[in-house]
């Protein structure tokens, strides 16, 4: 079943502890699709500048994605100048330019409002409302925010997120939305707004989700080599949406293993700088790091 | 199996956005003890001032925990203040008193000597070597320590080290001994030091086991009401330790399921202050909570 993600692409430079990766393709739209592209069609709504490069365009041609939604318009590409520091837990932002981005205003082609499920990458949310007006009713709508939103645009937000069947955010986010520290409260606040499902993005600690009446729990993958921890969250997405479309089920052990599946990309997109492992990545690894994901957090009840 | 555990116990007065508790009983010792004594036989040194209230004592030989070790001696028993903010992840010393503590000599009771199952919780690097001295050799050595003597006794603790077989310590003090950020690198550094297993504690993010060949993660339980999460260090250890001395087994997935019993002795401190919750704890409550990680944590390959 086909996704629809509507969100950014961008030109990033990051430096971290390990190297630099200049004007390096990036995105949150960019780093979902290709994630979800191992798993399913992938349908990206997004805007670029002139100056975008065409070996970009061609590496989400290459990875089938269905880039009819992703306009080109006169002027620059949205561009994001960050740094990391030996933690590789928070990205200082040096500079960012929104440029043809400031004035996206998503339009879904015809063709793509069948879109069963529909992911909605961080962007201002009435922009994500405005989206999901001009999709028929999908399977599942699932969608990210940031801090941002959350302090300058809480209301339309909250209007946003009545329309959304599982809200994607990292921890601090959860906890600024709700106002509120304990996880497990907080949760249970902004599913009493609209999403049936919170899924806790922890970083190097993991992933939480409180869904239905299941909580889930998992440890991201120890790695010794991180190089550049940028797109992980969108990527974790991208296998977690990829992986829900093509079992086609909602049934909590999916959910859980979409989870895990989600994790698994997102442990490996930061293995390299910009998208490069990602797109270097075979089927094989993934299966194999989906059982590690196994060895790693099973034990027994005797 | 007998666990011999040498540590602290305390007077605590502990301020948290949910109350106070004010010269409560406290101590890596007490902890340690009350929480392993669920699972096995324990013994406790630790030295104790002419102020130490008789109620504790008692609670102490309720959990049949032996305590011909715990020398009381002329003088006052150890403080400590501290406080909690709403993140409960660090505390905020006020105030430490050592009192009779600074000139505690861990002397090894005749009968103790026995031990097969040793703790040396967060004291004095050279003085849990002293320890060890005493005992004849034990089945398994495992240790704490603190940010304090890593920075104050690093050689002195290295030299202990190489004597134990399981260091439990918090993340960013992993990070601080092996000097490394990159948490699978400093495990490995850590443990060509002696070590042959690191239990890294990570607070509400569970805990991450380096050892033998395996990896292992855990994440915390979520819970609604966390009071005081003073002790859980400890008390994590206590059932990890308890565990394992009960079922006197050292193979991998014994060692995953003490990861487990240890979270949820800890999930358990946690919610009241003190050792409050700990001691009306019934084994029926322990039991339910493993099997409730179990769940927390469950995924399917398929």
């Amino acid at each position: 079943m086909s996704i629809l993600v509507v969100g950014s692409v961008a030109l990033d430079s990051v430096k971290t502890p390990f190297g630099n990766a200049p004007n390096a393709l990036g995105g949150s739209g960019t780093y979902f699709s290709v994630s979800a592209s191992f798993f399913t069609k992938v349908r990206l709504v997004a805007v670029v500048g002139s100056d975008f490069p065409p070996e970009h365009i061609k590496l989400l041609e290459k990875r089938k994605i269905d880039i009819s939604g992703l306009k080109k318009v006169a002027g620059k590409t949205f561009r994001w100048k960050g740094e990391y520091g030996f933690d590789l837990n928070n990205a200082k932002t040096l500079d960012t330019q929104l440029n043809v981005f400031a004035q996206f205003k998503p339009e879904i082609p015809p063709n793509y409002a069948d879109s069963e499920y529909v992911f909605l990458a961080n962007i201002d949310p009435e922009l994500q409302l405005d989206v999901l007006k001009q999709v028929k009713r999908p399977r599942l709508v699932a969608c990210d925010t940031m801090n941002f939103w959350i302090s300058s645009k809480k209301a339309a937000l909250k209007k946003t997120l009545k329309h959304v069947d599982i809200l994607v955010i990292n921890e601090a986010e959860v906890r600024q939305l709700a106002d509120e520290t304990n996880l497990v409260k907080a949760a249970r606040c902004i599913r009493s707004w609209g999403p049936k499902s919170l899924v806790v993005k922890r970083g190097e600690y993991g992933v939480l989700l409180f869904g239905g009446g299941q909580v889930f729990g998992a440890p991201a993958y120890p790695l010794e080599k991180i190089f550049d921890p940028t797109g992980a969250g969108d990527t974790f997405a991208g296998g977690f949406m990829g992986y829900l479309a093509k079992c086609g089920s909602l049934a909590d052990a999916d959910v859980r293993r979409a989870i895990i599946m989600g994790s698994v990309m997102a442990s490996f997109d930061v293995e390299d700088f910009s998208l490069n492992r990602l797109v270097r990545l075979k089927q094989g690894e993934i299966s194999r790091r989906f059982k590690e994901f196994k060895t790693l957090t099973h034990f027994d009840v005797i």
